[in-house]
Parts: C-alpha cells; structure tokens; sequence
C-alpha cells in the first residue's frame, strides 16, 4: 500500500486506517454517536427527502478527523467533559461543505466517501437545499454543546462565532471558489496556499481552537492551536492532492485523478509529487513544535499531526 | 391603486409604500444602516464576487419588514437598547433566502427588487455560495448584536437558536422545498398553509420572537408574539399570492404570475382573491388580539400587522 508521505516523513508511524482506528477509535465513535444524536433530535420526521438527504451526508462513513481533533485539542488543554456534541457540530459544517463541493455548479462529482453524492442520489435542487439547512443543525448542535457542557456566555458566543468564521466567505466557502478558479493562467504556490488555508485549513484550525475555547485555554494557547490548525489543514490538502494522483477511486470512495481532469493546479502539479511530500512533513513538524512549546498536553495532537499525512485516503 | 386587501379590511390604513415609510421609515433606516454595518464589518475585501454578491442581496431595496417588527416588538416588550444589529441580523437571513428562492433549481426567476437576480447578475456558482456565506454572516451579526446589548448568554443562545430553527430544514428552507411540490394533484388549503407557514411564517415569528428574547419579554408574551408572527406570516403570504395575480412586474419589482406560470396552488388560486383577502384580513384581526391581551405595548405592532397586507408590492 502507498500512503501519501511514504518515506519522506522522519517519523515512523503505522499508516494503515487500522492504526487510526486503534488509536483513536474511541474519540471517532464518540463523534459519531452525537452526530447520530443531532440528526434524531434537531432534524425532524417532516423534512421528508430534506431529512433523509442530510441524514445521508452526515451519517455517511468518514474519520472523522475534524471531530477525533476537536476532542484531542480540548483535552490537551484540560478539558474533561463530554465534548462530543462539539465535535459533531464542526463534522456538520464540513459534511455540508462535501455535499455542496460536489454540485454540478462547482466540481460536478457523483462520488462521496464510496458512495453516490447527494445530488445524484436525489437532485440538486435537494443536495442545495439540505446543504445549507445542516449550517443551521451545526449551529444548534453547538448551541446544545456549550450548554451541555455550562460554558460561560463569551465561550458559547466565541464557539459559534468560530464556527461560523470558518463555515463563511472568509473561511471554506471563499476557498472554494477561489479552487474553481486555480486552472488560470499565472497560478502561483501563494494562491495554492491562500485557498488551501480557506478550503481545508479554516476548519480545521476552528476546530481545535472550539476545542481550546471550550476547555478555557489561555490565548497563547489558542494560537498555538491555531498555528497547529492552518498547519495540518494545508498538510492535509497537500496529502489529498498527492492521493488524487497517487491513488484509486476504489481506495478514495471518491473520484481519483479528478483534479487533473479538471486542470486544477495542485502542489504535485506546481512542487511535484516529492516537492509536495516534502512541504507537507515540514509543515507537520512545524505544527508539532506549536502544541509542543506551548503548555499544552499535547502527545494525541501530535500522533494526530502524523497520521493527517499518512492516510491512504 | 390596488392594494391587497382593499376594502375588505375594517382597518382604515393609508396604504402606500408612503405611508409605510412616514411611520416605520426610522426604523427601517436604522435596519438598513446596521446591514450596511454589517457588510462592511463581516465581509472582507478578499472575497471579491462572492462579496459583491452578498452585498447586493443584502443591501438592495427592500422594506425591512422583518427588522422593522423585530425592532417594534423589542420595545413592546419594553426593550430600549440598539436592537439595529439584531434586526439587520434576521434580514439577512431573509436576504439568503430569496437568493436561494430565485436559483435554477428552484424558482428560477430573473427579477427580483426590481433588479436581476443574483444568478443572473453573476451566476448560479455564486448565487449558491453567497447564498451560503449568508448564513454564517447572520449569525455573527446575531452574536455581535446579542454582545452590544450585554444580554445573558441564556438569552443570546435563545436568540441565535431561534434564528437558526426558522433558518433551518423545519423553517423556510422546508416550506420552500414544499412549495416546489405545491402543483401535485390532491393538493389542499392545509398543505398550503403548512408550506406558508415555514416559508413565510418562521422567520416573521422568529423576527418578533427574537425582539421580546432581547427584551427579556415573559413567557406568556413569547407566546403571544409567536401567534402574532405565524398570523401576520400566514397573511404576509396571502397578499403576495394576490398580489402576484393583481399587481406588475414593474410595481412588484418581480416577475408577478409567476404563481400561474408555474402552476402552483395559491391562495387565490384555492380560495379565489376575495376569500384569499378575507383569509388574510381574520388572521390580522387574530394577530392583533393576541398582543393586544398579553400586556405588551402593542400599538405599533397593530399597525404594522395592517400594514402586511395593505403593501402594494
């Protein structure tokens, strides 16, 4: 089996899904039980396809990683409680974030996580509507998180402005659609960087940093978080351009050489295929030194660092 | 000049768009200054289209009526604080909506405050993702809002969870899906008012629910404004049904028989236009009473419910 940084990386880390699964299992179920538990009680039986296509899009498989990270962030900070509704509302944000990714209007996909995307399944008209209707559910997910958890008002507000930073114009979205427009000519490394860090970064930075806020973590804490965050979210986007030319559609659940077919400029295609193997341990390394100096227990952080860029899909 | 419910009214209302602005035109500048606030606040220059587009959807010309009742109803309560962003916060959520009501897959219409629509001015990309990034945008208007007024964190999480439940699959989003369906055979004046009611009717109910929340309004009151919201909402939707057979593109600044064309069931269509006008005028009286008892300063509440279905466009 070929992982996305083979070799390259001085760390030496059983790759497999398996491994993942071994090591953080516990938090990736946990996560999916409260997604389980949003969709039972925040959608109800009168959504009719509504319903069903969100059920669809955040129930389907995946590893959870933006959640498993959100919890391993709150406990390095010292957070005990039951964190897992947080988690599940950033998992929301970013499975709405798949099914509107995939519409025709944007990469025209028909293949999610191995399965068929929503709109194929059901209609676009469908895939849009259920899309923007789970930003809501994120929110009131983590509405029902904080106060779950007795989090002070500034926290909650902090929370949910996070969230919403990330999920908007400034974080995935504009990342998005500065991506459906990266085969122009004069494409440079620094918008690769800028669209990467709005695409896949912001989430992932919101992520551990709703973490930090929900454990109470000092400000220099949080950005270390932060720093950690935007590191592994471009490290994460670089291993997934390096698995679109690397892989198969069968092992990706969704499909592979999709970003050549659309003549996207990707770090394979800007650094080559090591280029790009060698920018993403760096970052990996550089998000490690963040959490390490930073007072935080930050061992899971780390472990999770790693495995970000030695997924096979 | 017709109006929607002309003389079937027992209210004596001077109906125009004038009069509107003479009686509520303070409020509906200080709505209209907060979202220009709020566009220059929230949305960064970087997002060029995607910005363009969210700011032309939230800025265009409109009559404010959801900021305006939440405001009005904010200081029935008794509420004395700038209550501007909070109001600029649920037209926002309105604004989103009718971007998404106009696109292909949906509606598909061209024209809308007198100018194209936003897929139209740009495309259906855009329109989708600005229609997306809108959403996030309320939300932290909500928040920032809810944080100038030093309201508990009970009450701004109340506030945001409101805005996101009429926000959600439950509220519009659901109504409007229903009414894609509305030409089905067997179809009945309870499905209509089922759609109506997500459509029209939650957000108008969450825009004066979200006024007395701020307010610290009691329950009982909460309640009172809800059935006030539902009613006015229900009637709102009627007079644009009528108004869609009597009026003009030109004077509705939207396409007008676009019910028809479309083949869907109207009130006018499952009523006629004088059983649809007297349906609206018994839910105003309806609205009217349930504040006029709950011990809240309802005056100008009253009138705006006349206002409703008095517009002409």
């Amino acid at each position: 089996m070929v992982t996305a940084l083979q070799s390259t990386s001085s760390v030496e880390v059983d790759s497999t899904l398996a491994s993942f699964e071994r090591e953080f299992g516990s938090e990736r179920r946990d996560v999916s039980a409260a997604l389980e538990e949003c969709a039972a009680n925040l959608i109800p039986p009168g959504w009719s396809d509504l319903g069903d296509a969100a059920r669809y899009a955040m129930l389907g498989p995946g590893k959870r990683i933006r959640g498993v990270l959100l919890i391993a962030a709150y406990r390095a900070a010292g957070g005990r409680g039951d964190i897992a509704p947080l988690a599940a509302a950033v998992e929301i944000v970013h499975a709405y974030s798949l099914v509107h990714d995939d519409l025709p209007c944007m990469d025209d996909d028909d293949l999610r996580r191995g399965r068929p995307t929503v709109h194929r399944k059901w209609d676009v008209r469908t895939a849009t509507v259920a899309g923007v209707a789970m930003v809501p559910l994120a929110v009131r997910a983590a509405l029902l998180g904080a106060a779950r958890l007795d989090l002070s008002s500034a926290a909650s507000g902090a929370i949910v402005a996070e969230l919403m930073r990330a999920s908007g114009g400034g974080g995935m979205i504009g990342g998005q659609l500065l991506d459906l427009e990266s085969h122009a000519a004069g494409f440079s490394l620094t918008d690769l960087e800028r669209i990467h860090r709005g695409k896949t970064g912001e989430l992932i930075a919101a992520s551990v940093m709703i973490g930090g806020l929900a454990a109470g973590a000092r400000d220099s804490q949080l950005d270390a978080l932060a720093r950690y965050g935007y590191d592994i979210g471009l490290a994460f986007q670089i291993a997934d351009d390096v698995l679109d030319v690397t892989s198969t559609s069968d092992r990706l659940g969704k499909t592979a050489g999709r970003d050549a077919a659309l003549g996207k400029q990707t770090y394979p295609s800007l650094l080559g295929v090591q280029g790009a193997l060698d920018r993403a341990s760096a970052l990996i390394d550089d998000a490690c030194e963040s959490v390490k100096t930073s007072g935080l227990a930050s061992d899971r952080l780390q472990q999770l660092a790693k495995f970000v860029i030695l997924r096979e899909s």
